[in-house]
């Protein structure tokens, strides 16, 4: 079962889109940055350094086994004939990136923003999971997310699999379109995270005995600003490499995609600071975080397909979104998120995929029909997929440190320094919660 | 009146340059990462926060009204005709980017790179702010900046304006010439820095009873220098961008661009800290900072047409004026400007404006006229319009902050919560100067 | 002595690679953010100024002389002849970069990666260095490293000197081999910071009256681990823009350069989680960005003749190494190295010049002896050079600041000011050791 000969891209092309792969882990870094700002000072170290493995395995575990699930587009893959239309459902690569040839083609460049975009979504995840998580179980976690659920989704999307197929195979537009993983990345990532903060259950002290939740503001407000800037310019690679490989931009259109995706962003982030200072008097720092995340998130699906002031819609709906959702997950689900992943990428990265079908500027019918596939794949099969593979692994490999380490601090507890052994914390007082 | 076409670019050009200009929101990081860490902590996340929120107003603005007042060279435009020759002062696009097609040309491209810088300018003039400006007031003073001043400006020097052709027209030289932005980005943002200043007067406490100033030190020295780094690199996409984009810099001239970038910032630091050390027998890492971002403004002008010796000569002249500047300003002039907003972007931006004249190696006669045109404009047009309609807005939406707020600290009374909740602060001391 | 004119590249060949050297600063600017945070907080803005200052002094000098000495292959140098064969051991091209036309030819690249690469190689001995490196005499010892070791170095390496010759003169494989500076860069800084360590001597009170030593934990863990994402990033750019400048690859191999260094720079730190998690039952934050970043050094050598499968052995071996090298040099050689820079950059830099032997995919006889020539040269003639050129130095500038300001910390004593002076620390406590 050798692959077929790679296809080719022009010298210039396979340059930018090269390089703009390179700036996409700044997203990681950045996502990194505003979880552990987000989350508490004693477990500061703790969530970067889970970053820092989380992405790791995600990395090697897609070099392992994920790019063979993943594969590209017109490499062979196991299909399901219904009806006589081939339904492409995972990529038949050898394991090891056995077979890849390091060329002037897409290949080499799918790998290389595949196992970034594996980290990323590994990273998601962490946000929801502060301040509890345990180490070892959110790398046993990445096992699955970038081992499995991911690449076999981004096969789907990216690699000619059936999501791709619907517009050739029933005429639904273009087929399911996600220029760089509002889907594939982040809504799978918080769509985890949903079901990882499920598994885990609120923090200690985070829901009284009223039921009221408590206020845990997040530790460091410049490293959460700082990340959403660092976010920004991963984006801005991310977007512009997935334009040029999945969906064969040309370099002109990539401006048209930065521009996008920044006012994107900007007009997220101003909404979420005008609705805040309208309904508290005060702005939220953290909530224009989110927003102005959750802006870059829903501009992934359509940045390459839309005019710059459906940019703008765009993001004004993804950041009131985040505002309201944040504050109804928490009030009403109890579902206890400190660095808002589930609103942010899981709900933003939806609503990016339905803003496909709503603004972009493609001849096409049924385009609506193909979103909705993507996104009912999403909830009826990715969230429950990874709640109970994760149900699985907690049953075996406890996700949730005990008590006494919540009470410690994940610093202390699972690293045995804290982050700032040299600055004095009101560690002490919160420990009473 | 529809657009001529645009002229084309190579791809490899384009897309070099395009990938530039993805640099550029380094510098913005950077530039607020240095403010943020010369304020106090007490107004940390207010000074991040206000930088996303200025950052994004810009983008919004530009993208809104702004790109259309700036145009690109050789697209219609408003002229007058004095004796025959045209003096072209505003393009005449369409709002809203109408028009504009993002394909494989210069205008894709300036429009990218129109709203970075945009959004740079409007980031400057919060370092002289910091700790005393509404981050309302700020986001309505982009409005007039990148709305108005900075498009208007930039259409004059970048997109065939008055000023650009004073060469052709009049024979100056080249015409005005400013690579990457010293003085469309740099000066007009440090100049917008001084009517700000001046608007809102000095810092509580900032002058004691007999009006000698009190050292008032920025909270995070580490934030400063790293914003530093990140400065860096966002310049050298600035710089390298502009050189291709408005001068037509041959790709192998970019490398040149960026060791002449680097080595100004350089010496403009090492010169900081001989001076610093000379006269108060310490390194003042402040001021070394303070002198690296001049280095970097001042080699923006030129850094196209110099050899790299005349940028060591630069930098030096752009950090001995730094630390001279900030000092007479402060003593002499009475100006509070906590992030040397004013000596680093203003003065550094003119030196760089200069420094054109006296090291730029263009066969060209009348250079300093026109060098000069272009200083008399900022000092002469742009300083009172800017110090003019922020005056106007003073009067409509104050400016500065209530004094309740400035003792709380702008993070407690504008945004609900510290920037660094868990940490134990000298705050309370602070509060009874 | 008019140098040959210099060879052409590809125009895109040129701009990626140009491209790819822009992004080498991160690299700098990581190791900076790691060594401040892995000191203590009262020398936090001295470690970030140093890192500064030593940068511009490393461009300054390689500027006015570096790059004379370094040049160009193909270009004119001085060479022994040794029975019949060429021994080139130094360029002989004009000091402040005369003669240098900046234009679509490597000899322009060559320039600014150098500059790069030697404010690299500086920074790397501060890391051992840390809080109680007088800022002056690091600015001095950086003259000797980035104006005469390290170009010199490179010259036999990256400039057609005679290790690069071992290949065609005495037909040991391709000769020496060092795709990103494993050892033009990382050892040769590593060593020097050896030498540095031995010549500073430990901090005060890290040896106890019985001799064991003391652990003085790092100051800010999240700026260690933001500082390891930075350094990934600088990477990327680092070894894909060595690949293409001196070893020709192509584009499409850059991609496998950047998946290669990625997976051995999460391998290693996954080691260093794994071992350090099983031998002292918590996982070691520090060890594991010491590995993170020996993962990126070990990776610089082979990482454009490999395979991933290769780099993820390269990553774990380097990885473990430096668990074991830390530990060991401070029990056994009681050598005081705060930042873990002798390990992580000279033992890293080492394996990862051996792992080309073991690994590159080139058909060729003899590339053991070459790789063991380079290591030969580094551990006998480097180290040595650098030990008594900085031995000599401090006799006449002493390198050690005086007992008090170890005392008062570097920031006070150097610099008249903390890096966080809001915040409240116990450094009066660690002031009683």
């Amino acid at each position: 079962m050798t692959p077929a000969p790679a296809p080719a891209m022009t010298e210039t092309a396979f340059g930018v889109c090269l390089v703009l792969i390179l700036l996409v882990p700044w997203a990681g870094a950045g996502i990194a940055l505003v979880n552990a700002g987000l989350g508490r000072s004693r477990s500061a170290a703790h969530a970067m350094l889970s970053s820092m493995c989380v992405m790791a395995v995600a990395a090697l575990v897609y070099f392992a086994i994920g790019f063979a699930w993943q594969g590209y587009a017109g490499q062979p893959a196991h299909a399901f004939d219904i009806q006589g239309k081939a339904w492409s459902w995972i990529s038949s690569r050898g394991f090891l990136l056995s077979g890849v040839e390091f060329g002037l083609s897409p290949v080499s460049l799918t790998v290389l923003l595949g196992m970034f975009g594996a980290g990323l979504a590994s990273i998601i995840p962490l946000g929801s999971g502060a301040d509890r998580w345990r180490l070892g179980a959110a790398c046993a976690s990445t096992v699955i997310l970038a081992g499995w659920t991911y690449p076999v989704f981004a096969h789907w999307i990216w690699a000619g699999g059936w999501l791709a197929q619907l517009g050739q195979n029933y005429g639904l537009g273009r087929g399911f379109l996600d220029t760089g993983g509002a889907g594939t990345i982040q809504a799978a990532g918080g769509l985890t995270a949903l079901a990882i903060t499920w598994l885990l259950g609120p923090r200690r002290g985070k829901y009284g005995s009223g039921g009221m939740p408590t206020a845990l503001p997040g530790h460091h407000a410049v490293f959460v600003l700082l990340g959403c800037f660092l976010a920004w310019l991963g984006w801005l690679g991310l977007n512009g490499s997935g334009a040029i490989l999945f969906y064969g931009a040309e370099l002109g259109r990539i401006a048209l995609v930065a521009v996008n995706t920044t006012l994107a962003a900007m007009s997220a982030a101003l909404t979420a600071a005008a609705i805040t200072r309208a309904r508290f008097g005060k702005t939220d720092a953290s909530l224009c975080a989110n927003g102005w995340v959750a802006g870059l998130v829903a501009s992934s699906a359509a940045c390459a397909f839309i005019r710059p002031a459906a940019a703008v819609l765009i993001g004004i709906v993804g950041g009131a979104l985040v505002v309201y959702s944040v504050e109804w997950l928490e009030l009403h689900l109890r579902v206890d998120d400190p660095g808002g992943a589930i609103s942010v990428h899981g709900l933003g990265g939806i609503w990016g995929l339905l803003a496909v079908a709503l603004f972009a500027q493609i001849p096409a019918q049924g385009q609506w029909l193909a979103q909705l596939a993507g996104i009912a794949t999403l909830l009826g099969f990715i969230l429950p997929l990874s709640y109970g593979l994760n149900w699985l692994l907690n049953r075996f490999y406890r996700l949730r440190v005990a008590p006494e380490g919540e009470r410690q601090g994940l610093d202390l507890y699972e690293l045995g320094a804290g982050a700032y052994p040299d600055f004095m914390t009101h560690n002490e007082d919160l420990w009473q919660r």
